[in-house]
């Protein structure tokens, strides 16, 4: 029986710490293959690339049998990786490490998560990885034992198609995690979302910056975990319906 | 009272058509202010920027009060309206009209529908109009009574919060229009996503392409909707958790 194959995307490009610490703890579990992208893509979501061609190129990678940079975002790396880099199906999509939270709403800014929703989409057991730490000198140590319990675990028993997880995992020493909830996504949102500066030629500019606000008052959410000292996992889907509403809104007079 | 302040983006961009149309449809029934993109957008998913500044300047726009192109993507555009331009929060925001369907899974990619779902996750009762025609000369005259009639009824019944609503309107004269149903988002994918070129120094190049393919049998989904000559409403939220997972998943051996 041949190796796993594991497909590798991440969306702080191919040249973060974050998905060379995500390949040093997956190379043991079979072949790895790097598809990411060229430069930082983060809050690209699930953006793909179609009013510009897209490239990619081959690169040296520690811990891969075959590694490329794309141009494009990380839903695109993983088009062209399933559709054409690669000559079968991955056994295990695996995305980050992120560099900094993707719980609660992040989720659907996420360029990480969106890889590994592409990923699923495509019916392959799919897992997107973030550390609580923004910082490009992350240390992403204390994650990595967590890292392959989850992945070792992912690969004996498979999951679901079209449903990924989205595992964030608390910037503290591995002797203070408690454990791993699995969880749903917290509800909150973003404010006071854009700085107002002044260029040199006296022109206004902005930057998207912000606050995070939980509406949240559970604790059985991600947020809830995170800050309690669990990794926190949440079976994330592309269905977006709300079907509790479905029923109610029928009966408006359409 | 004051009227209604109405909010209207897109994703293909302020010059489009369609949103010419969506705002010749709602001016009627309150103040109409334009926010959004300057060139087009499509496939922009929840994208948002964060390593560029964002800049905006006011045009002209016949049926508005204001109206402004900003260089950003859709949920930019948004961010930039409901953080910094408004001065009340809008009573409503409507989206669109897209030029192509937004069903399915095609929601998760769409620039038009990440205007609407961040629309409500500022509270805002918020609407995503697609027409089935890509063309930029789609006709957009069959849809207008309709975008009219679910606009009015949004604006006396409200939406709860963080929920949006998914609008996509079959490419057929008004009569063949069989009515509206509220729906759940089907099951499906692409397939086949990549044209491969050379360019004139020898080099390959890529374009994202591929063919829709449905993976839903059910009969309560927007694709059969659409197919069956009714106009799709999927109610959507951002929640992404895949609910019936949480117990099972609980259950493995982390």
């Amino acid at each position: 029986m041949s190796k796993p194959l594991i497909l590798v995307c991440n969306d702080d490009g191919v040249f973060a710490p974050g998905i060379k610490a995500l390949v040093s703890a997956v190379e043991q579990f079979g072949e790895v293959v790097v598809v990411a992208p060229d430069s930082p893509q983060s809050g690209q979501g699930m953006s793909i690339t179609i009013n510009h061609p897209l490239r990619y190129r081959r690169i040296e990678f520690k811990g891969t049998s075959q590694a490329y940079t794309c141009d494009g975002t990380p839903v695109d790396c993983m088009k062209l990786a399933v559709n054409h880099i690669l000559k079968r199906k991955p056994d295990l999509v695996v995305s980050g490490i992120n560099h900094g939270a993707n719980s609660s709403v992040n989720v659907k800014y996420s360029g990480t998560m969106s890889a590994a929703l592409e990923g699923c989409m495509e019916k392959i057991p799919s897992i997107g990885f973030s550390l609580l730490d923004h910082s490009i000198e992350a240390n992403f140590e204390p994650s990595l034992p967590f890292v392959q319990k989850i992945v070792k675990l992912v690969l004996k028993r498979g999951l679901p198609d079209f449903t990924c997880l989205n595992v964030n995992i608390p910037n503290i020493s591995s002797e203070l995690i408690k454990g791993i909830k699995v969880c749903r996504q917290a509800n909150g949102n973003w404010t006071e979302e854009l700085e107002e500066r002044t260029d040199p030629m006296g022109e206004k500019y902005f930057w998207l910056t912000g606050k995070f606000k939980s509406y949240d008052t559970g604790m059985d959410h991600d947020l809830w975990a995170l800050e309690n000292g669990y990794i926190s996992i949440v079976p994330t889907h592309y269905d977006m319906t709300n079907h509790t509403l479905i029923s109610p809104l029928s009966r408006w007079e359409w």
